[in-house]
């Protein structure tokens, strides 16, 4: 294990009709003007929103609304949200939806009183200071609920960009699984992907003596695999809604990340492909993570082999431990493929003539300087454009 | 899963040298005149107290001291405390040591900024404010680095009641394993006993689907399982200590207990020993839990086997589950007296002759009005009696 700072401030009410408690909780947290963010109609056709305002409205907080939050989250909003925030004297934001949603408000919360463009903090800059942030969460995915990090798409270019720091993370965030309950099966599945996406990038290490975090790694797939499986035979099971929404949140909010180095090669390969096909991000992580292991097994036969016996269930062949390992990462992908996730580039809308062009944008791309990705294992453009073939 | 509230703000800083940050982790918490409580005199002897002292030095933050905290930390010393902070105007407190040092801090900290008498809270008042408080970690075991919890003796009747509150949630806690590679064999395997009792109390629930936090747990317990024999094995193993560190933490800042039913028998009914005899805690758990188990195995077999396959890797009987379940239990007894742990009321110090008198301070006394314990199995007093003898 490495040396490590860990901290996760966020206070995290949890449960059936949690929502009703928000107005108490942006008051605990200091708020007087709030600003809701949120995405789409659905969480106003729900009546979600109007939940969320007549709790304010009982703790006697006034509030200002800024909807439209796009999947893939824009700059051009975030600019907007921080010029309202400014002009109405807004002291507490509240973000009413997904990772997106949470993103966004975390854009907006710093760059309010940031003299500068917000930009800065998604060009490097840590975040020390935003306004404090509320998080009402409808989609068990992205972890941003408990995390310090956010992701925003610079519309000048289409740069995709994540920012970090201490200041962003939520001072209180409501998880109430019922509010999941809605979400189609397809969107279900991404994000049952995307958390073990989180979780497999923390798994897949080259830190020694790591017992404490691969057993809760572990744990928290096979929490994924198990309530996954339920959640996509009876989409309205509570209870597997609410394993899943907490196994989310600790999947990444780092508790099970800390002293030991990480991968994150799959989220950057992905990356690329959602933003050149808009396909959703647990949907291309799917194609991806199957791609990148069978690739890297190699380097770590033993620690794939660890994980395709502990979770996967595979017989360990202790003759051929590498056989034992490709078992387990295909199980991975049967896994996802069952819960309805696509298992290659044609499934995925991606096409095979970008190849060259996806590669060259991960690896020199995005302001990477390195022309490397990947943390387990260190990928050039050659060994990028290797593991883009093996998904068609 | 049952709705919930989570809240574990305190800043983690682990790993080896990390007790040279303290000043600089002060000042970032606010704090500029401090009290350093702690315990004997090793603390001084190794060093670390001046390794204390140089860093508050270098941040420019003021000193006094406070020694002397016994284990089963007493209300005198936590008097003697508030009656320093309040004359010395501190305004900040830290804990140099165990959980006994940290519990002692913590009362301080309430009681200083208090009207009334600090036994208040340990009466069942909720601490809502506390001085800020820190710790530097000596002692893997007790979990109160990451808790909202302390429980202190009074003197006046030898009362032990326990106090709780987001207020005394440490501001930051130092966790550096190397502070403690001193610890002796036998106060080390009573730590990792602590921390393997804190997560039986969390396993045995009567919630239903709680797959998250039953994996979680059995992950910690694996670990402890592991780690704890490497350590047993050699004490100065740095890796195997600091998996438990985290593992400890982990196991107590109840990340791994939300959503479910809790038991706390165990615990209720080793207090009674280490009242009695002054043993210590570690050690009074493990002949405690085998014989609470026991006791109460028949009233969930399925979640004992459960455990007994998972955790201590015994071979489910299909035909007959309780044969496996109650493999499990002697599987623990058998890891517990394997580390070094004493195996029944004899080695414990105990005496046939009290167990009446035991189980009627268990019952009926520490301001016990409903006559019984245990969140899982509700005992009363011919229950407990009957647990007692077992550990004969």
């Amino acid at each position: 294990m490495e040396n490590f700072n860990f901290y996760s401030p966020t206070y995290f009410a949890f449960g059936k009709d949690r929502e009703r408690d928000c107005g108490d909780l942006v008051k605990k947290f200091g708020g007087n003007r709030v600003l809701i963010h949120y995405g789409g109609g659905s969480a106003i056709r729900s009546g979600l929103i109007d939940r969320v305002k007549d709790s304010l409205n009982k703790a006697g907080i006034a509030f200002i609304e800024l909807g439209g939050v796009m999947p893939n989250p824009r700059s051009g909003l975030v600019y907007e949200g921080i010029d309202l925030c400014r002009k109405e004297k807004v002291d507490f934001v509240l973000a009413v939806g997904g990772g997106s949603v949470i993103d966004s408000a975390k854009a907006i919360a710093a760059g309010s009183i940031y003299e500068g463009d917000f930009w800065d903090f998604y060009q490097g800059k840590f975040i020390e200071k935003a306004l404090p942030i509320g998080t009402i969460l409808t989609i068990a995915a992205a972890g941003s609920e408990g995390s310090g990090d956010s992701v925003i798409t610079n519309e000048n270019g289409m740069i995709k960009r994540g920012a970090t720091g201490d200041g962003i993370r939520p001072k209180f965030s409501i998880l109430n699984p019922e509010l999941t309950a809605s979400l189609p099966a397809y969107q279900t599945a991404c994000g049952i992907t995307d958390i073990i996406a989180h979780l497999y990038e923390r798994y897949l290490t080259n830190s020694k003596d790591v017992e404490v975090t691969d057993r809760l790694i572990e744990s928290l797939i096979l929490t994924m695999k198990i309530e996954g499986k339920k959640v996509m035979e009876d989409l309205k099971n509570y209870q597997a809604r609410a394993n899943i929404m907490w196994a989310g949140m600790v999947a990444h909010n780092n508790i099970v990340g800390v002293g030991r180095s990480q991968d994150w090669a799959s989220h950057d390969i992905e990356h690329e492909l959602s933003a050149l096909y808009d396909c959703a991000h647990g949907a291309g992580l799917a194609v991806t993570m199957p791609a990148v292991f069978t690739y890297n097994c190699s380097h770590d036969i033993m620690r794939f082999a660890q994980i395709a016996v502990r979770v996967w269930g595979c017989q360990m062949d202790f003759a051929n431990p590498e056989k034992t390992a490709r078992e387990g990462i295909e199980a991975l992908r049967s896994f996802l493929i069952s819960i309805g996730m696509p298992g290659n580039f044609e499934e995925l809308g991606a096409k095979e003539e970008d190849i060259e062009k996806l590669a060259h944008t991960c690896c020199h791309g995005n302001g990477n300087k390195s022309g490397k990705i990947g943390g387990f294992v260190s990928l050039e453009q050659k060994d990028v454009e290797a593991i883009y073939r093996l998904m068609l």
